[in-house]
């Protein structure tokens, strides 16, 4: 029945953040399979986020942070939306009808969100959780990448900097962005909160108080392994000099 | 290694509300045992809700509602707070230091949060999630009470009405409570969010979307089981309308 629905690397880790990929892996293994998609189907965008698993492990050895990532493809479920989302096994995703998806009954969504999404929330959880116990509040940092074409528009952002009820961090983030490299990097762009694209940070950074960012790469800059290393390198020095900056006022709950 | 920390009495009710009462029960068992106290220190207010439980029970049969409910007492940890937060294992409650809380190492928090938090909190989320792959969208009440007198002032509200990040639920639970009964009730009094006591509220409706509200009874009105019978009755309707008219607005996550 399935792999596990997370893969965590470097727990030990004791760096200040946390990272995580939920659009990791463009994998569709039994007893979901292909869904009914062509391999180029399946290795678009619309079945994961390209190039956001390389940039994650290349941040996260820099950052000395542990990485969870996700093992399966979010046309199977979406670990960034709730059960009863739309967008949790979508019926379509951009252009694309997803023929496995087209007449789920409540007890296939119950398996999948029971066999992926309530596992891999819980052991997210319990891995800040046991920072949380021994007194240390980490940041936690989502790593997503979009398609530079959507519906036939061309973006123009490259980073996009993102939060969830508290903007401390992603706004500390766009500074250095904006100041410290030649991205284009925007706030909220090219999704927000309002579009339901930070489940993760609402579920597990939110109501710990953690200080969160997600960071949005356009994938045509992280395409291949040099890219993503390259990218590391690049937001390293952002994402330490944004922690630094905040952590004076990192909300400890009293 | 101590007992379930859970106990969900009712899973398979139909009702449109789900009710969680995280300060149940006064119970100590082993490993951690009677922290230090006396039998009358931990009959109090400190150790639990008095009289939430019956109240709450007797909501979920009129309600048709499952009934999450804690098997510990909050000194050893008290469900509605993230493990970092002082009040999680508290070394003082109002007036009386908690021996057995003194000294706690980062291990012995590691170890609460594991036993208690974690599975409490897991398996609240998967009876809810269950309910939102099936397609319902589950109103959360939380049942608490509290102490007539707080550091030696009495309290003249009865019935406290907190919300998280959104009021809806709470502003119509008001609205009927003043209109349909004699209690004195009041919207986030003798608490509210800023004072940290929604975190189940925060980890388990506001990411979901879930309308929500918590209840805090004066624990003097439900002292005994006819008491706590008769503010169900009370109750019932002032929640069966308050939910009624929100269901138009309920938020189904699009």
């Amino acid at each position: 029945m399935g792999q596990t629905p997370i893969q965590i690397e470097g727990e030990a880790r004791g760096g200040a953040c946390v990272l995580v990929c939920e659009h990791a892996s463009n994998a569709m293994p039994e007893p979901w399979g292909d869904l009914g998609l062509s391999d180029a189907q399946r290795a678009a965008h619309i079945a994961w986020d390209p190039g956001a698993l390389g940039l994650a492990r290349a941040l996260a050895e820099r950052l000395d942070a542990p990485l969870a990532a996700a093992c399966q493809s979010r046309l199977i479920y979406d670990l960034n939306r709730p059960p009863h989302h739309s967008g949790a096994m979508p019926a379509r995703s951009e252009t694309t009808d997803i023929p496995g998806n087209q007449s789920l009954t409540a007890q296939d969504k119950l398996a999948r969100t029971e066999a992926l999404y309530l596992p891999f929330h819980a052991q997210l959880r319990a891995l800040i959780a046991r920072r949380l116990a021994r007194g240390t509040v980490p940041v936690l940092i989502t790593i997503h990448s979009f398609t530079p074409i959507y519906f036939g528009q061309p973006r123009a952002v490259e980073l996009g900097i993102i939060h969830d009820a508290d903007a401390t961090l992603a706004r500390a983030v766009l500074q250095h962005a904006q100041s410290q490299t030649d991205l284009d990097a925007r706030l909220n762009d090219p999704y927000s909160a309002a579009d339901g694209v930070t489940h993760t940070l609402a579920l597990q950074a939110t109501p710990m108080g953690l200080p969160h960012v997600m960071l949005e790469l356009r994938n045509d800059l992280i395409a291949d392994e040099d890219a993503q290393q390259a990218m590391a390198e690049t937001l390293t020095p952002v994402l330490q000099n944004a922690m630094a900056q905040i952590a004076q006022t990192k909300g400890e709950v009293v």
